[in-house]
């Protein structure tokens, strides 16, 4: 029998497997600021769904871990390879099938990036809307970890926008879940189960998405507020009052100083605002109408200043968008300024203020510095964590978590659990909802070949 | 060992079982027209969900099939009975729990009302918008179909608003799922799973549903076109538009005679135009300024004219009302005229020309009157089917069911699949995803006790 690498090569091509040392170093890794860099024994880069069906069926024969990857962008570790498995790269299928203007649909491969996205959209005036941060972030990555970021608060997430996917389940079939309707009540809803699976349950070789219309006017605000207590009371404020934000981001003023120091951005604040504010809401919002546009940034400006804003600031376009950039790359800024670990506990919105003054105190009592921002409009609550001793780090996050899910919210909003906060995950969760995920895991995956270590001892 | 009706009675209180021909004729059907009624052996009325559990851990050790009931206005057959099976109907836990008006969010017991539930949200200022017709039906049973109705077009349906659940589960277990955030990337989602598993993977006992602001100003176009091709082409574009309509609705000429007829109803269509009216569009807009709501009035007008209507009428308020308060009761309207069954196809919105067409064909092709309306927005049609021979109907509706399948749509988009479309649903679903779904089954219910003959054999 071939070995392997060669038996891939037989299903690929084998100019389309690397093994051993030729694996390169990218793919060893995500951006996970804590997890253990892996070299797979072969990355394998499939060219259709019929491809991808034929190496997992090789991989249920041989009993190899498979782990999926896009971009590897992911914050969890749930795109680390095991370094006794294969890479299943979705570089290759990078292909926008099609824009389907008439049903507001795009039909995407799994590589696809949402740069790309974006620009196939933006020449029909359509929008897919959800906006992680990463713009490199592939479709699939967005699927596996159901993406969330800025925009949420408006759209939703990737949960929210994918309507039906092309899926090869580690049993080796292709199958096909949901389609170009936004609802259907015929059995179990496949594709919502595989969407946030982290590459666990099947690989996605095709996502139906939903478009919006493109909306061509938006403007964004800028609150410094005196303290974080009163962001987090205002936030509920604002997503109540119907104005229906784009985006609602919170920022705190040591995050703030960083990601505008980074980008040598200057934003118009008075150095003496800038001195009292402890935190800023930034609130982006969009129209058709400019009329109608104008009318809301100042509903949104009053309504702020009612809500205990220092003042407010109408960002020029530029600016705005340097923001938006800066607010994006946070993650790097932190990682830059030595952060030891990224969370996303997602908490009810109106659960902020309690959750905020616990933070305080768990970073005090295990002298850790704890700073953030975070899509405030969604309570999800983007925290950079500054530990070097493993132990303590886990301590804090261990209780930066219960503290979360003891306000009745969950330990990740959307960057997933992967390997890197599965140990929270399984110390914190139900028990009995484990054991039934894990009689899920099984249903798709008997032999339990894809991304073994993912959620799950 | 007592016999199941005192065991239960034990569980629940005596006076809280029925059993035997003490079992009210009501519990022994829903509102389908083709399902068989069944006398349950057991009614059981529960109060909470340690009570639910109970009954299940007691069916799962009898080996007894256990139905949930909501209301009992569903139309797939899915809430009816089995003769040697107990019915569990959550009549008695009616009570919302909590509107909580800074997450957005409402508590629910099962058993409580839309109507109910729409009395408690206006009263904050807030709306659950899911809007199925039949407001006497429960949330629980919402959920088990994933009902949608006239407002999806803008705000999705069930799932969309069910933002976690507790259930309790086959195995006895009560777990909770989700919470009061829209997003989380924390394991797989089984609040998803179970809105629309009728009633076959867990009992729920309590739901955490997203509200909305609700708006003040409400419009509604009339617009009368001359055939239904034009309708189904303009459907697309008014969608297109980003206007956002809150309603989308098409009804053919035959309905509408029917439903203004049974509601007695004058639109103020003079005669010249309903004379050559074959299809109708029913646009209702909303907003919370009246002068943006008579801007998108003009804006919906003119569309429309471009795309084709006869005319347009803007309703006054009370006939606007009257016209979706008769559309609600077009299914009984139906069953009145003689309707044998209803169905619920969901298609791709551009496909409905094509789907027009084709059921024109085969209903002629099978001597068989097939007359609906939809929630076009949605691509999700409703035919009245009148064909008293079965063999015939089962035929029509395999055809039905098999072209909308071939444009790319599913069997139902809202009322679900039950008994009654179960045949359809088994012959023309991917068997690969039929065995998917019941390891699914077998993970959550390995003794098969909730709601068998349902969704499967
Ligand atoms: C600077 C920065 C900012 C970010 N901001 C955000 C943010 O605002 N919101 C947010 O949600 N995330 C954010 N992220 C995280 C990351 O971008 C997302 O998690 C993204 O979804 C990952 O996509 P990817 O293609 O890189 O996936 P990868 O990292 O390659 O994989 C992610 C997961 O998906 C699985 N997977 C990949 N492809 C497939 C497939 N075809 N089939 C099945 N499973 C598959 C992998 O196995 C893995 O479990 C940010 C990351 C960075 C570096
Ligand atoms: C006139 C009329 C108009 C209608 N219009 C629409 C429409 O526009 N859109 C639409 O979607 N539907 C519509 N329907 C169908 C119906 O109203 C919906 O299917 C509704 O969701 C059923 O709710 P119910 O409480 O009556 O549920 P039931 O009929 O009692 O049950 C429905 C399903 O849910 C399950 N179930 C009930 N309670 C629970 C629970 N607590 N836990 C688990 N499972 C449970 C049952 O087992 C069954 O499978 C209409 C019906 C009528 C009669």
């Amino acid at each position: 029998m071939a070995d392997l690498g060669t038996r891939l090569g037989e299903i690929v091509g084998a100019e389309h497997v690397s093994s051993g040392d030729a694996v390169a170093e990218d793919y060893t890794h995500d951006e996970t600021l804590t997890a253990e860099p892996a070299r797979p024994a072969h990355v394998v880069r499939p060219a259709d769904a019929e491809q991808v069906a034929a190496i997992l069926a090789l991989a249920a024969e041989t009993g190899t871990p498979v782990t999926a990857r896009g971009s590897g962008t992911g914050l969890s570790g749930a795109a680390v390879p095991r370094a006794d498995g294969v890479l299943v790269s979705f570089e290759r299928m990078n292909r926008v099938l099609e824009i389907d203007t008439e049903n507001h649909v795009a039909v995407v491969q799994p590589g696809v990036t949402l740069a790309e996205l974006e620009e196939r959209t933006k020449a029909e005036g359509l929008v897919y809307p959800v906006y992680p941060g990463e713009l490199s972030s592939s479709l699939g990555g967005n699927v596996g970890t159901n993406a969330g970021g800025m925009r949420a608060v408006k759209y939703g997430v990737t949960r929210h926008h994918v309507l039906g996917l092309q899926a090869v389940l580690p049993t080796g079939e292709v199958i096909r879940t949901g389609g170009r309707y936004v609802k259907a009540s015929t059995g179990y809803d496949l594709t919502q189960l595989i969407v946030g699976s982290e590459g666990t349950l099947a690989l996605v070789t095709e996502a139906v998405l939903k478009l919006q219309p493109r909306m061509s006017h938006q403007a964004t605000v800028l609150a410094p507020f005196p303290d974080l207590a009163t962001v987090a009371r205002a936030v509920p404020r604002v997503v109540g009052s119907g104005i229906g934000p784009l985006i609602l981001e919170y920022i705190d003023a040591l995050t703030m100083g960083a990601i505008t120091h980074t980008a040598q951005l200057q934003l118009g604040v008075p150095d003496e605002i800038r001195d009292t504010a402890q935190a800023y809401l930034v609130v982006m919002l969009e129209n058709n109408a400019t009329e109608r546009l104008d009318q809301d940034v100042e509903a949104v400006g009053t309504l702020l200043g009612e809500l205990g804003s220092l003042d407010t600031y109408v960002l020029p376009g530029p600016a705005a968008r340097k923001l938006i950039d800066a607010r994006e790359k946070a993650f790097f800024t932190a990682k830059g300024a030595g952060a030891d670990d990224i969370i996303d506990t997602v908490l009810p919105r109106a659960a902020l203020p309690e959750f905020f003054s616990a933070v305080m105190e768990i970073a005090q009592g295990n002298q850790t510095l704890v700073v953030g921002c975070g899509h405030a409009g969604d309570g999800n609550v983007h925290l950079a964590v500054f530990q070097k001793d493993p132990e303590v780090r886990h301590k804090v996050l261990h209780e930066l978590f219960a503290t979360g899910m003891r306000l009745g919210g969950a330990i990740s909003g959307e960057h997933g659990i992967g390997h890197e906060k599965k140990r929270h995950f399984l110390e914190l969760e139900d028990p009995n909802k484990v054991a039934l995920m894990r009689r899920i895991k099984q249903a798709f995956d008997p032999t339990g070949i894809l991304n073994p270590g993912v959620l799950f001892d």
